[in-house]
């Protein structure tokens, strides 16, 4: 690496939180040392980031931080685990020292926020694009899976749908305010970690909407060989969402429209008002938008075809 | 994701060793569930390798899958661990199947020659480039660092230098022969991974020669806090590199040339010979080409400012 890339890397370093955090040895050697917590597993995953791909080149560096974690930590929260640790890999096109400043801003903020920490990773020349490896522990036996769910059980989903999309149209029609609502919902996503853990013992399914409802719906089903009947009318939407995109677009931005990063679980009925009132505890809302049957696909809405949102560029993936 | 995108994310699928790797759960769901060993520390690395930075772009696409992996696993190597899991993010421009399979076929070849499970991954469109996590367990205590270097030991290295170096000049040249040793050592490095765990109680100090050996050397210096006396008549020379440099050129590729991803050690004179058994028995020389002191700076080279190859790109990094 050129020394104008490693002075560039130190604005990646780990901070002095490391050592608490399990990590005997981090940035600086071959590789990272981690010290995984006894009778948990250790559940890990990548998502990459590439400009004008999944978000717009032009966002505000600390947003392209922040995002590209948010969505690697996404993955933890669906499965109930704990985040402890993270790896990036980040490619750009010069080396820019303020860019990168607000963007380690961005991506050690939610470090902090979400208790991980960053343990390794590399900065290489070429099309800007963010790497991210997240590792975190889940007791054993105690994950949850795509594969869980049984017909007869709720459906249900954190917060509100819709966000992703509309927060995506404002910004292309020209909206930068960073406190905008809708906005803020697509270049700042927040991954749902509490409710992940909160969910645990409660979820017997979970997913995040990443893709849209609707196609996260449908790999849930397959996985757990199941169907499930929509209740559309029910679903929660993001604030600010019929102003953005009128009454005819919202209900697409909600079943299609990806980005959202909200949770999408099955539990048993007895146990959504328990779910409800732990979630309340942090805030967040979880709305029952149908139920699982044994019917395949799902059943509900329009089937147009069109299933999954189209992320940023219009095109996939 | 786009059906067609899936459809290539299906050649990355993990083998159905994936169960009996401590893994639960693999790709398919949010995130691979693994079960660290009891005892062990967890280290941990990634890598990204980008078209025509790291490696030609019309190499063949089974080397750049090898490549890429070897490259992760090279710094696993060299922290003397056991490599047990891998998660990779293929970043390409186009849904070309043939390609991708071919690719994979590389990667999955090293991943079983390794020992290595591939637990998840991503395909995602843009500029093609390879990201590689690698994840591998050391016993609490026995991991190999660059900060153990000692004043007096012995420097060695397994194996021979240059043929990176080499290797590329070949590959430049127009030399294609996938049976061509050199250009072999360019396009399918082979991690010291048995290497490592050979030299694992024997070794104080590892580091991988990725960046060139003056450039690795000075980097296990500094961070061991000692300085080092380099005998360049002793360094081991790849196979063939005479030919294909020139006289004149040769000692600049062993010292300077990159991606040789052998492992440079420092150990006390008295374990040379037992470590120089343990790895014949894998059939890989051990050289010592110097002493470490503890005057700062690598004596024994002239000193023209160069230091670390400048990869395949002519550029950095």
């Amino acid at each position: 690496m050129s020394s104008e890339f490693e002075l560039i890397a130190r604005h990646l370093a780990p901070g002095p939180a490391a050592d608490a955090a399990g990590m005997s040895l981090g940035v600086g050697d071959d590789c990272a040392l981690l010290a995984p917590t006894p009778g948990t597993r250790l559940a890990v995953s990548v998502d990459t980031s590439v400009a004008d791909v999944h978000f717009p080149a032009d966002a505000p560096a600390s947003t392209i931080g922040h995002r590209a974690l948010a969505v690697s930590l996404s993955d933890l929260a669906a499965m109930g685990a704990e985040a402890r640790w993270c790896l990036m890999s980040l490619t750009l096109p010069e080396a820019d020292d303020a860019w990168v400043a607000d963007f380690a801003a961005g991506f050690h903020a939610l470090c902090d926020a979400s208790g991980v920490t960053l343990a390794g990773g590399d900065v290489t020349r070429g099309e800007l694009a963010v790497g991210v490896t997240v590792m975190g522990e889940v007791p054993e036996g105690e994950a949850l899976t795509r594969s869980g769910a049984r017909p007869g059980e709720v459906i249900a989903v954190t917060g509100a749908l819709g966000g992703g999309a509309g927060g995506l149209a404002r910004w292309q029609a020209g909206e930068r305010d960073p406190d905008d609502a809708l906005l803020r919902r697509y270049l700042r996503p927040e991954p749902r970690l509490a409710a992940g853990l909160a969910l645990r013992e409660l979820a017997s399914a979970a997913i995040d909407v990443s893709d849209g409802l609707l196609a996260d719906l449908g790999h849930l089903c397959v996985a757990s060989g199941v169907g499930a009947a929509l209740t559309p009318e029910a679903l929660p939407l993001a604030e600010g969402l019929v102003a953005a995109l009128g009454d005819d677009d919202v209900m697409d931005a909600a079943l299609r429209g990806g980005d959202d990063y909200e949770l999408l679980v099955t539990l048993p009925e007895a146990h959504l008002a328990p779910a409800r009132a732990r979630l309340a505890a942090e805030g967040l809302a979880l709305t029952a938008i149908g139920r699982v049957t044994d019917i395949p696909g799902v059943a509900g809405v329009a089937d147009d075809g069109a299933t999954g949102w189209q992320h940023f560029s219009g095109d996939t993936p």
